[in-house]
This record gives C-alpha cells, structure tokens and sequence, in this order.
C-alpha cells in the first residue's frame, strides 16, 4: 500500500452511459461485471480515475479498455457520491452520457468485463451499483437536451434521411411528431446540407439524403441563433 | 499517514458559486483565503470531502463554515478535472452553484477563510485555482436555467413586487424586458399569488407584494407544464 494520505478518501470513479440507436429503439451499452462485487450482473462501463489523467480521458480510456469503442460525443452527467453505493468502500463516481453511431462502430469486450451488448432502453436488466439510477439521469437529460442542441445527429449515420431524423427525435422523445410540422422546421433552421444522393438498396422509393452542417450550426450559434426541434 | 491504498488517489473537494441579488446587481460571494497556496486570494468557498459525508452534505458543511451561510437553494454544476489546477497535488472538485436571499442572510468569515464578501460579477478581483473558470460556468448555467425553471425567486425576497420581479430577470439575463410583456407572461402562468399587502416605506406609490406558489409549480409541472420566462 504504497499511497498514504493524513485523511480518508473517497476512491473516484469514472462511469459511461453510452446510447445508440438502431432501427426501432434507443439502446445502452453494459458490459457484463467479471469480478465482484456484483460478479455476472449487467452495470455501465467505467472504471477508476488514475491519478495522471483528467476525468474525460479517465471516460475514453474506460469505454475503450471495456467496449473498443472510440471517437464517441461524450459529456459530462452529474457525479453521484452516495455514502454507501460501492459496498466495498466509499466511491465517488463522475459519471458521463456518450451518443454514438451504431451504424460505425463495432462492439467488443475487452479487460475487465465479461461481455457487453446493447440493451433497448425500455428492456434493462438489474444493474449493478446504483447504475439504474445513473442511467436514468442519463436518459433524462438526453431527453431534454435533444430538443435544444442538435446532439441527435451524433446518434445518426453521418448521411441521413428526413425519415430517420424525424424517427430520432420520436424515439428518443416518445412520441409522434406531424411530418410536414417537422420538416418545416427542421428544413427552416437550414442546418442541413441536402446530398445529390439518395439512400441505397431500399425496396420503396429512395430519398435523399442529408447531413448536418456543423460548421455553419457554430456559426449560427455565435449570432444568437437557438436550435429547437 | 494512517491512510493507505494500492493506487494514488486525488483528493475531492468542493467548491461552490453563490449567488445574491441586491438592489442593482447579481453578486457572488467570495472567501479570501487564509492559508496556502494562494494565501490572501479571493476564491470561491469549499474544501475537502469527508470520507462519511455526501457531496451535497459536504457542500452545505463548507459554506457554513466558510461564510455561515444554510438554507441555501443549492445544485451541482460540474467536476472539474484538470491535472494542474491546484499546485499541491491532484485535486478533483466538485462544483456547486447555491442562490440566497440577501435579504434573509448575514455572511460572516469563519475557521478557514481570514474574510468573506459579496463581489459585483462585472467587477471580480483575481480568484484562486480554477475558480474564476468554475465561476464562470456557473453564471452560464444561471443564465441558462433561469428562464425555464422558477429557480430566480430564491434570489428574491419571499414577498415581492414585480418590478423587483422583472428587474431580477433584468439583471440576470443583462437585458431590458418590455414590462407589458414581461407582466402578461408572468400572470398569465399562475404561479405567483397576490397579496394583500404592498410595500412599506417606499417614497412611490406603494406596489402589491406577491409570492412565488412552489405548491402549484410542482403541481403543474407533474402535468406537462413548463416554465418559461
């Protein structure tokens, strides 16, 4: 026990909800515990923070070393420092949400978890720890963000049709949005770059597809502009 | 050193922006450190979590002893990580904004800190640490929250009028409402009870005094409702 401190302190931790999107639902990513506590129950992915590594790079290295996955959208949640919600000792963990592209990334176990896979949203298994509760936190603040900051796009493949846009939004908001009310408005931000490309080997007709205009969206935000779906 | 571990570990603390509405201005309130490093500096209250305490606990506990402040309406904001931000050793923070009601409050300097004050946040000396970056954040999110939750009246007085309403808005957002307006969309959200007092000693035409209906608010949010200013 090398390390020795005058006072107690909390062990820290790193913890990732991360959300994907496939054709019909919002999914998280867990990873299945390979050691105990909580040994073969489902939990998010994270680890601890070391001690030469900010809390985001802490995020990146625990989601690679876990998941494989790399190069995600990755903000900061809350951090959750209940007494008693490691039953090994106490442990403060920052935890974070991640939205990544399904349709770009492969997932793998790695290291110290078990097994990982995506879960619908609506369909979780017991987790470990008090990860339901972050997960929630998590899924909320999604919810309410999704409307104000354009992170959706982060959950779609980098072209896209209107269709799918407007699928996000009712899948992550729950509910139906009217069509015509959608693209009105999502067509009147002009955020979006229309492609002279159409979606491939569909059996209906193909649309076209569209990609988001990042730069332009920062410039917007500079003079004041606020997205809302 | 009686307290050792396998891997080194920050240290946690907290550290926390406190808000206050006077007549004129938005102010935060500051410490001026009586200790290394950065002895005599002005910084935000804070100090180290305790092994047995929450994060919030941790927070109520070091603003009480650093400027005798409680009952304080307080949220997280976010942890800051950064490798260098105190030049001891690794110091992980977890920030807080709290808002108080001047005129309910005394501040005084305690244990820790050789003085406490309320600065003008237009007019801020030199901070300590990260601080005035974590000051800056939550001023941010101030702005941001303030017109979509009812978080403002906690700046205010329990009974108040609406100039000093409108004004409060005035301040924070650091622009002119147009008082029509501003009054319409105030009452018509039913939020705000009228009383059956106005103000006292006040050179003018004595204004009706009103206060803010939590019960109701929380009520209406349940139903779907949203505040918006």
């Amino acid at each position: 026990m090398p390390f020795s401190y005058e006072y107690a302190r909390p062990a820290l931790t790193v913890d990732c909800a991360v959300f994907g999107l496939d054709e019909q639902d919002l999914q998280v990513l867990l990873i299945r515990r390979g050691q105990e506590p909580y040994e073969g129950r489902w939990a998010l992915p994270g680890g601890f923070v070391h001690v030469d590594e900010t809390l985001d790079e802490a995020a990146l290295r625990e989601l690679e070393e876990e998941t494989g996955l790399r190069k995600v959208y990755l903000e900061q949640l809350y951090t959750f420092g209940g007494i008693d919600r490691d039953p090994r000792e106490r442990v403060v963990t920052v935890a974070y949400y991640a939205l990544v592209k399904l349709s770009d990334h492969k997932v793998k176990a790695a290291t110290d978890a078990a097994d990982a896979a995506w879960f619908d949203v609506n369909d979780l298994p017991e987790l470990a720890f008090d990860h339901r509760e972050i997960f929630e936190v998590a899924l909320a603040r999604l919810k309410g963000k999704v409307r104000y900051q354009p992170i959706g796009f982060e959950l779609l493949p980098r072209k896209f049709t209107l269709t799918q846009l407007q699928r996000m939004y009712e899948t992550i908001l729950e509910r139906k949005l009217d069509k015509r009310n959608f693209r009105k408005k999502i067509l009147g931000m002009d955020l979006l770059v229309a492609l002279d490309e159409v979606q491939k080997d569909v059996a209906h007709r193909a649309a076209r597809l569209y990609k988001f205009d990042d730069r332009r969206y920062r410039k917007l935000v500079k003079q004041g502009f606020s997205f809302e779906i």
